[in-house]
């Protein structure tokens, strides 16, 4: 099983439960990582960088950039703009990860959104490295293509990553994302070092919703340790977040959430 | 735009409708090619097979064989009895082609189950060559793999289907299930003439459904023309079937259902 040491706690998994409480929980709970969102951040990226330190907490990602593809220049260049600010809000809040969800196609043509995530990742590149943040590429399940992101396969995200350095453009898998994959342990292999973070949850059958449907670990088919296993045989070494979006769970109280998160990360990573 | 002679009409498209009536507003709307499924056709293939001939239709497919890996060995030859049963029905309702829906895992060992899914083509591979009838792989979309089957991507299908003559055992490409791969242009042309068989539809934004959530074609973003395109470069000059599983359009009489679909093919297949 994983050190307990290494999991974080993404904001998400306790839905829209004010972030000041979610901290308190896991700061209770001798949880060592937290993963905020920036919808819950806001103006106050400092202010919030103290208190998780204060708190005891250490910051395994923000969430969320990306979103590059539109259909014009100037809307293009606007989501540049907002992913430069995300990555001051990432370093202001003391984190070393920003993850992107690349976005959805403006239009049929998902091969040429595909292009626009490459040269939005190439148009923020210095900007990461000289604020010491860097960008891991998110690949979501191919069910949000459409919708979400044109990413949808560790492959791709590969593909993307390896045509920068390796200090800067990396991979955040998730196993909900990428579990169903023939080509995911290999992929996992060629992922390598360039593997900035790691996600866990489950699927559920049958699955409730696509988006809201996610559940705790040991609860669907996801072969957990494995992957788990296949990750740190690839040289990762860094905080396992769980990120679960599920009504059910948000329903429950934080203190409570973040129990059951602890009980399955000990019991099934 | 496709031959409008090449259009084969999947039973499903008109839901719970009965057969003879998807049956006789094909022939009355000059469709040339049907595909019915198993619990349609039930215990009669044979007279089957006289009305699609006595009404001047041809047989495109019959949905379906598949759903190899169980948890044991008495319940895998169960499922191979079935597919056995399965052929001699498309045989006799004069379909060369047996579309494969390839279960889905009874554990958490998908590449097991995935393993179950060659075995169980092999099993079967002799009746269907001695019957004069193909079969056809089918990946469904990940979102799938849980639940309906192991076989998720084009490249898998192509990879299984590769270890069999390519006279007997070939691939079905559904857009629907493949359009967000993004290998699926290669992919295609790596089928070549394993195509066996191609179905269109649309995915609608956003997703009312995972199963029954599919668009007429035209209503969704997937590249239509493009991917038909590639399907008949690789060499495939069979019929299109349009499969359909959506709630709104069931709830339509049968006659305005095909001729919707009769338009859309024209416009945008």
């Amino acid at each position: 099983m994983a050190d307990l040491e290494r999991l974080s706690f993404n904001q998400m998994t306790t839905g829209k439960a004010p972030l000041r409480d979610v901290l308190e929980a896991c700061a209770k709970s001798k949880v060592q990582w937290i993963g905020p969102w920036r919808h819950a951040i806001g103006e106050n990226p400092g202010e919030w960088g103290r208190a998780f330190r204060d708190a005891g907490l250490k910051v395994s990602s923000l969430c969320r950039g990306g979103m590059f593809p539109a259909a014009t220049a100037e809307e293009r260049r606007k989501r540049i703009e907002d992913n430069l600010r995300a990555i001051d809000e990432a370093s202001a809040i003391g984190t070393e990860l920003l993850v992107l969800v690349n976005g959805p196609a403006p239009d049929k043509d998902i091969a040429g959104a595909r292009q626009m995530v490459r040269d939005g990742i190439g148009s923020i590149l210095d900007h990461a490295r000289a604020s010491g943040v860097r960008l891991g590429i998110e690949p979501l399940h191919p069910m949000f293509a459409a919708d979400r992101s044109v990413i949808v396969t560790l492959g791709e995200a590969n593909t993307i990553a390896e045509q920068f350095g390796f200090d800067t453009v990396g991979v955040v898998i998730d196993v909900y994302h990428v579990w169903w994959d023939p080509q995911v342990y290999p992929e996992i292999a060629r992922t390598g070092k360039r593997i900035f973070g790691f996600h866990v949850s489950d699927w559920i059958v049958p699955l409730p919703d696509t988006l809201m449907g996610r559940g705790l670990m040991g609860d669907g088919v996801i072969e957990l340790s494995r992957l788990r296993e296949a990750v740190d045989r690839a040289g990762y070494t860094g905080p396992i977040e769980v990120e679960i979006f599920n009504e059910a769970l948000w329903s429950q109280p934080v203190d409570e959430i973040v129990s059951s998160v602890v009980e399955r990360f000990r019991s099934q990573v």
